[in-house]
């Protein structure tokens, strides 16, 4: 019996830099992929700057209507990190050095030049309350506090944190998918993908045009938490893609 | 003389293939670097699902608070394509076909197999009063309504209605930036960082750190929309730099 409850998940992407389109944000498909495995659905994502007043506005307009809330950026040594402190303004909480955080940073910093300085302490500075989501990459952690999780910026540091997650959160049933990919014009398909979707009510069907190699193609991908439902939805669209003449590809182009 | 109004922008990306992970996103970045250039501040990003209600409420948030807003997704020809009927929801006109978009789109499948479809005849479908965004890559065209902007999903397409817009939005001074890269973890150099943006008032410096080739580094990058201001903090912080006796790379690693 598969359970029936939907988890959601929100996140904050916190930076001036995907905001200027320096950095090219990865970590909204990496959350986006770990939180599917986990039975977490992510439905929502906000991306806003380095300005305190914006990321409490945010924190505060997601943390309630959905399950989870992993937020990106800003949790570094710098001048312009300063998640932990929108967070504790959010929750109206003091921010303070966390015991652990800080025997962590003094390890982790003994052998290198200028020890633990005044600057890398600050990355011991949690929400009061927070725990501690151990970076086995370098030393500073991320920070757990009621459904908040505070995660790095830099996208391989967050796969540790999330490695580190893995299997901790309650999910639901996971989202499967199946993709077929055609080389037509998304457009030719577009009624057989309406009448597949409609006749099976558990799945969602997305077309996802291309261009490449001089030609148009589209990939369709049926998801559903029901296997079963997914495989006969997989299978009606085959046939109808079949009975019209169109050549396809299953596992996508 | 130049012009001290700020423009601001605000992005929406409408699709599930974005929040499922099975897409990773390139028009965050592309939406932000050319804004940038037309002087207009990129300060918020919403991802949210191809569900109406959801594009709705991020279309009314979002409207009002900034001078621009873009859309991405969700305006082709298939079920899952709803940006049109959500932001005339929002806007509370009707959805119209565009005689103009028509004629676009006859013309363009005129000998293509199919012709104009009725799915195809989806793409002509326009909230009342909306104008066109030429498509020159595959005929169906964007839509400007008021300050809002609905764009395409697949990024190219996107980057022409882009050209096709440049120029034509007013903003104001763009920002400028340089980088200065330097082989150290940044928390070495975050008391240096603080003390030149303090110094510099019309300057905001980030700090964006990285690993690579198994060491850690990072890149420091000043903004402003004074270049003056900007060449001075720049000085500044490289010679706060050398005094320190770091090695950085001007242009950034």
């Amino acid at each position: 019996m598969s359970d029936s409850r939907i988890y959601t998940a929100a996140l904050i992407v916190i930076g001036d830099e995907i905001l200027s389109g320096r950095t090219h944000d990865k970590n909204i498909a990496q959350i986006a992929s770990w939180t599917q495995v986990q039975g977490i659905r992510l439905s929502e994502v906000r991306v806003v700057p380095d300005v305190l007043e914006r990321i409490v506005e945010a924190v505060n307009a997601l943390r309630e209507g959905y399950d989870y809330l992993f937020t990106t950026g800003g949790i570094g040594p710098t001048h312009d990190d300063i998640t932990v402190d929108a967070v504790a303004a959010a929750l109206g909480v003091d921010v303070i050095v966390h015991p652990e955080a800080r025997a962590i940073l003094e390890q982790y910093y003994a052998d290198k030049p200028g020890g633990l300085t005044e600057a890398r302490l600050r990355m011991a500075r949690v929400p009061e309350g927070g725990e501690l989501i151990p970076n086995r990459m370098s030393g500073a952690p991320g920070i757990k506090l009621g459904n908040i999780h505070l995660m790095a910026g830099v996208p391989h540091i967050t796969a540790g944190m999330l490695d580190a997650l893995t299997g901790t959160l309650e999910g639901g049933t996971p989202l499967v998918d199946e993709t077929i990919g055609c080389w037509t014009a998304e457009s030719e398909v577009a009624d057989i993908l309406r009448q597949v979707e409609k006749a099976h009510e558990k799945c969602q069907i997305g077309s996802y045009p291309f261009f490449r190699e001089g030609k148009v193609g589209a990939n369709f991908v049926i998801r559903s938490t029901d296997r079963d439902e997914l495989g006969s939805a997989v299978d009606t669209l085959c046939d109808a893609l079949a009975t019209a003449g169109f050549d396809f590809t299953p596992g996508g182009i």
